[in-house]
């Protein structure tokens, strides 16, 4: 599970860092999640191919995590992208951009396919064999979703040197790696944990941005691999964090100790800040497994 | 008379390269020519303060011309500006800004007065005391306009020396500028022409992008001291500029030439291209007064 920070700052601009957009890639899918002005150009400078991105998720209609959407559906339709393209987000979204595919006279040469959310619980809105995407309703100054990315139980791992030793045939393995016990070539019934081992645990991403401080968010995310959680001030402005509805270092800390996750990404800081290590400073005494999210940064999660 | 590009090239984007707005500066008016995805942080990289930014003019609302402007327009938000934002451009374009608006919750707290455009002919779109603008209606794919900023006739000069010879008392001096005949202290009639010299002449900058190449173009912007013009291909691609109305470097020169204008400013070049230079080969055996734009290029014009 790989995740690409192409910007994760908040929406004040500088010259030298974005707003938030980033890819995660998991069992095969690259998933565009957000993407604020500039995305496009961040994708390049990444060196990830626009080809890849077939499922693009947006979290809300603040300028600094959408406004780059439209340039990047256009430059699809430059490049002469034939694959559907799907858009996941709140609803207003297919309205703001037909309206400027309209006006440009451009329509897509390809299926561009929007899938508007409106619901205030958390809902599946994507799954294929390998991984399923909900929703995580956040609480922010306007409908705001998160998303949970969750790979799948995956098959169960064969002992071939048991298989063999047990006499199974091959043709079997199939079954064996679904978890069903199978009968041997010498006719014994052999009970699967005997030959096979538990898969690799699923692994599970949780993208939190933006949101005020909310502990409702706990039961939903419990035990994510990775957790990105924005911190958008540090304790110092602990003041603005509520009625912006944002959070603190030490809040984005709070949720993932008591969601038990493995890691918590940092990120969506504030301008204001010009060393973004305070805020790994602020959130460790807390919850120790942090990572700075950073604009380029290439997370590997394990 | 300044031009500062911040993007000069065509919508594919790349990772070095930003697509079309420039800020002319005149008469101490800053204003923003079109406004392509990432405009904001191209002006804080060319050190523009977004505060003289108080009138907006897009050309047509293809995205590597305007997808830049709803963030912009966002950020002035942020900043808490207060003064007048006035956006010139084509119907269709208050709708796409204030539907971003209303679905983000985020009303500007400044007047955003959008003056939308539908005329095929030529017209005044603002004047001030010392400069006017008016359109230059262009043939692109949708409705676009380039524009015309120019300078009003300033007052006459005052030949000090002369005035002083002829005893004229000081508090005349404003009339001699207004190019009135005076009468001196000892009461003679003084024609104006013996103690004032003729104004510099008034400056004019045409901005014509995009467009297909069209000589009529030539009577409106006739004798301006510099005129952009787009050259999104050379020659080898003229077979791609007519049906996607859009013009050559060879064509840029011709128009340059017939409207015996002081500078021919080239630019929105296709990013097929890898060495601008090859535009002015191109333009300069038919226009000899050639600067190429570049991102970050600012161009003095005398």
């Amino acid at each position: 599970m790989k995740i690409n920070i192409l910007g994760c700052y908040a929406a004040t601009p500088r010259s030298f860092t974005n707003p938030t957009s980033q890819v995660l890639e998991i069992q095969n899918n690259h998933f565009l999640i957000d993407c604020g002005e500039g995305t496009q150009v961040q994708l390049r400078r990444n060196k990830i191919k626009f080809s890849k991105i077939k499922h693009i998720f947006i979290s809300h209609l603040h300028g600094d995590h959408f406004y780059g959407l439209v340039g990047l559906v256009s430059t699809f339709r430059l490049l002469n992208r034939e694959t559907e393209l799907h858009i996941y987000g709140p609803k207003g979204i297919k309205e703001i951009i037909t309206l400027q595919l309209k006006l440009a006279n451009s329509w897509t040469n390809f299926p561009l396919i929007f899938h508007e959310l409106t619901s205030r619980e958390p809902e599946v809105i994507y799954e294929n064999s390998k991984v399923i995407v909900s929703t995580l309703p956040l609480k922010h100054r306007v409908y705001t979703n998160g998303f949970l990315f969750k790979e799948k139980e995956g098959d169960r791992k064969l002992l071939i040197d048991k298989a063999e030793e047990y006499n199974i045939d091959f043709s079997l393995y199939k079954s064996l790696k679904k978890g069903k016990d199978v009968v041997s070539e010498d006719g014994k019934l052999i009970p699967n944990y005997l030959v096979t081992a538990d898969p690799q645990p699923p692994k599970s991403y949780a993208y939190c941005s933006d949101t005020v401080f909310d502990m409702e968010l706990v039961p939903l995310i419990k035990g994510a691999t990775a957790l990105y959680h924005e911190s958008t001030f540090l304790e110092d402005q602990a003041k603005l964090a509520f009625p912006t509805k944002h959070s603190t270092a030490k809040q984005a800390a709070t949720i993932a100790k008591a969601a038990e996750v493995g890691t918590l990404i940092l990120g969506h800081y504030s301008t204001r800040y010009h060393d973004i290590e305070l805020f790994r400073t602020e959130a460790s005494p807390i919850f120790s497994e942090i990572i700075l999210a950073d604009d380029g940064k290439e997370i590997i999660v394990e």
